[in-house]
């Protein structure tokens, strides 16, 4: 392709509202624009990179055994309706009326309509088990956009759906898209974890979120430093500590804490350790309030509670109903005089302490020595901790550490959450109607393009992988006025794209710094320069990646190239 | 493939609401599903077939210089609101809010996106010109969604934009493109007329539609029996006949014509030809009434009417109207002494009539041997009646005949309609900014599909051709139980995917005669069974379009298919 004939419109600048590279570089190299908030043109660059996704996804997929088909955008309230989700969804789901006023949601998912194409023409267990997936627009109103591709309102998705008969059908399909999953992100080359994800009362074994690694992610991941464990931080379970507390219990004692609030405060004037305090916090959970312990040094993870209870909600109960409930401020919450009016549930690590502090349920006092069980009894002991970095992995095999992730896909075991609501049954082999089992399956198609660019860049620009790269090399005559380079470079283009090669050639009008900063800024894998030396037959060969420079024949371009690419 | 991995739900029913045969083929084949009305779910065949159309038209538009981006759905208000088209486009433009009540359009067409993206990005003449072009996703909330993809809400189309400093460079893409088309169209096996199309005040050259031959088509076409010449009916000028009337005028006389009100009526009772009779039709231009006489046996040509006044409407008077203006019904009209209070305009073949009839202003009168220009006056002779079949081609070649067509493609000079609204300017050599020059050229992708489904298909299914069809070769074991054509069939099945054949292999359980009746409905070029004489390593071969049949030893397969589809 010629530069001339392109829509490649580089900035200088960075835009004010890009936040991260991925966001700015994707602007500045002109791979694409902004319409408005969330919602974004790709310009050619940027089209032929998601082509590039999209032919990997659409291998791998196919590898799979899944099907590729296109459902619509517009979908029905109906569907909707039934499967319940027009009244849950909330405004992310964006809704709208045609001619006629009647209602559709704008596809932000696609199980209802699925679910609803499956059930009308798949009766019988013969016909099962069937994968189908699209690479769709999809849309959802984001309450804020942010970081360019990687919270859209309008963006490209991957979507899969799988339809079973039982279950062992189910996890066999689920494992061989987890594994093509992992292809894709890896011919991506992305630095990627598969990470246990919260699935509800489910468990965790059947959902995985896909994340790259990157700072700019909003989740945080918690995984072994030695395996290759990784899981949400809200789904690591804790494994307990195996070092028994032998110390002896000593006898209560109430004491006066003025002014001392938090676990630090109280901990640093009674001289002891946040490890040894229980902190006790008061939650709402649905319409029940319960008492919820744990060390000191710990943090509640309210999803292991909403678990634990099945509870549609949970949340911290304000300072009004704390006082209402246990006559108390939220700073002097402490479990021997609350177990007398509400349930109590601890952590785990909770029941080890001997001697703790806990508050007194009265301002400006404390209990020390406080020990579970004698002073105090608790409705259970359970795993109700976020986990934290240096926590023993629960697969038993390292140390726990922190990182933040990007979620670029996600595979999900439904159940029969819409089967059942949409009525999508089959036969059975003894002509019995079940409802169909289901899994789901999502890849992030241009959030995937954004975060490649995230873990691609220099301070100069794009580095694409080869792969990826929306032309494989740069082709530069630095200056088009020159008859000999114009002529040479004019040569070498035809000659590439004979052998297969990608080739974007500047053919502007344009200083050799301006023409060299575009193509950084670009960040094709290969730039090839014709420059003076274009009368002797020598042109330069820059790596982008490794900034190295090479002086070669023009008859050792193809040889040189292929070494490079590796193709 | 395999079938039973797939999606095919075909169906021996008719569906009731599909009236024509391609929307009932695509339906019973298992190429589509309706999820409401005028939107469609792709199934898996259906997909294959698009990729494949989509294919070709990506190669065309690359190959005439365009470059491909994607622009999205979502399209502000603002945007349409700046083009004037938020108040002009009416209902067909579906429109909705965001969580913050922000208005948008769902994009029917991308002129203001298109527009709005380079009036901010190329600002020099240096940059011109640019073509660009996507394969999308469009949204128009048709009035009466009908013939399945034919007219549907939720569409495929390949939109393209192009952008100029000069006429030249304009006249030059029109071209390129033109050319595009043609090629994407006979290369999808299509009879088609590339068609010229009303472009409103701007004169017929500027635009063309791209129309497939059909009974089911929307529009009339008429076209030259002796050259290319084709137009949209609206559109084809008529050519004065030069053969000249050289009766003498006699004396005018009133008679009366008691209950004759048509042309028919009236010329029979009088003992003489609707040719030698004046229609005369009060039109309301605009706010203007103007009375508009053609031969008895011609017809009104309003838009022909709008061109030459520049009027934004043109509609026939109401009785009532008529009544107050002239005096008299409809059925009574009359040029003599309606001129007295209207304007008057008459098609160029009424100035050679010669003792013509017409009506006289009076219930159950008309007027005999009328004579134009001698008893009336008009403002001017003009072109304003439809062609009809057996008039002269326009271009001099041959005689028109009609057929109907469906529109699948549509090349247009939009000129500076849009940059004009929108501000689209770019300084030129002399540092002034004009405003770009325009054309934008459309394809439906997903009509196109419809379209070769309504061309080529017979009494038993589909009939694609081979370089469209979702798999090259249908293969088929007669019974799946039976090891030996099972593995007979699984080996050529390998083998003839390793030889870059698309196959669908038919492995499910099925009477032989289902299996059949689906392979002819589903329509692939080749069907190959492998039957009762598999052990002997004979095999058959059906071409599905002739419906020959062969039988030969496996070894001659791959040089039988090579033969059969050119590949």
């Amino acid at each position: 392709m010629k530069q001339s004939m392109t829509f490649i419109p580089t900035l200088r600048e960075v835009p004010a509202d890009a936040e991260i590279r991925s966001h700015q570089l994707l602007l500045r190299a002109g791979y694409m624009r902004q319409n408005s908030s969330g919602v974004y043109s790709f310009l050619p660059l940027g089209k032929k990179v998601l082509q590039k996704i999209e032919q990997i996804v659409r291998e791998e997929m196919d590898n799979a055994g899944a099907v590729e088909l296109l459902m619509p955008a517009l979908q029905q309230a109906e569907f909707w309706q039934e499967s319940g989700r027009w009244y849950t969804y909330g405004p992310e789901l964006m809704r709208l009326k045609d001619r006629h006023d009647r209602e559709f949601a704008l596809g932000a998912t696609h199980e209802e309509v699925i679910t609803s194409l499956v059930r009308d023409e798949i009766k019988s267990y013969k016909r099962l088990p069937l994968t189908v997936y699209q690479i769709q627009t999809k849309f959802r109103d984001e309450k804020r956009p942010r970081f360019g591709l990687l919270r859209g309102r309008e963006f490209i998705m991957k979507d899969a759906y799988s339809f079973h008969s039982n279950q062992e059908s189910l996890d066999k399909v689920y494992q061989r898209l987890f594994a093509a999953y992992s292809n894709v992100f890896s011919r991506c080359g992305l630095d990627f974890r598969a990470v246990i994800a919260d699935s509800g009362a489910m468990g965790g074994k059947d959902t995985h979120e896909f994340m790259v690694l990157s700072e700019v992610g909003e989740d945080t991941i918690a995984y072994s430093d030695s395996s290759d464990y990784a899981a949400n931080i809200e789904m690591a379970p804790v494994l307990l500590d195996e070092v028994k507390n032998t110390d002896l219990a000593k006898e209560i004692e109430k004491v006066e804490t003025i002014g001392k609030k938090t676990i630090e405060e109280v901990a640093s004037f009674l001289q002891t350790d946040a490890k040894a305090c229980i902190k006790s916090l008061l939650f709402k959970v649905d319409e029940k309030f319960v008492l919820v312990l744990v060390r000191g040094d710990h943090e509640v993870n309210d999803i292991k509670l909403k678990n634990i209870y099945g509870a549609a909600n949970v949340d911290l109960a304000s300072a009004e109903d704390t006082k209402e409930v246990l006559g108390c401020s939220i700073g002097s919450l402490g479990p021997i005089k609350s177990a007398e009016n509400v349930e109590v549930i601890a952590d785990q690590a909770v029941e080890e302490l001997v001697n703790a502090v806990c508050g007194a349920n009265e301002e400006d006092y404390h209990y020390m020595n406080v020990n579970p069980g004698r002073d105090f009894s608790v409705s259970q002991y359970a795993d109700i901790r976020f986990i934290q970095e240096g926590d023993k992995s629960p697969d038993g095999n390292g140390l726990i550490k922190f990182a933040k992730g990007i979620e670029v896909g996600h595979v999900f075991k439904l159940g029969t959450r819409y089967s059942e609501a949409m009525n999508a049954v089959y036969l059975d082999e003894n002509g019995r109607n079940q409802p169909m089992i289901m899994g789901c399956y999502g890849i992030g198609v241009s959030r995937t393009l954004a975060a490649v660019a995230e873990q691609f860049n220099d301070e100069n620009g794009l580095l694409w992988p080869s792969n990826l790269a929306p032309y494989h090399v740069h082709l530069i005559p630095v200056n088009m006025k020159d008859e000999v380079q114009a002529a040479l470079a004019e040569e070498l283009y035809s000659s590439l794209k004979k052998q297969g090669y990608d080739v974007l050639m500047d053919d502007r009008q344009e200083r050799p710094g301006v023409k060299f900063a575009d193509s950084d800024l670009i960040g094709l894998p290969v730039r090839v320069t014709v420059g003076k030396k274009a009368s002797e037959g020598i042109i330069e060969v820059k790596i982008r990646k490794s900034g190295e420079m090479l002086e070669i024949g023009t008859d050792a371009l193809v040889e040189t190239l292929s070494e490079i690419l590796g193709k």
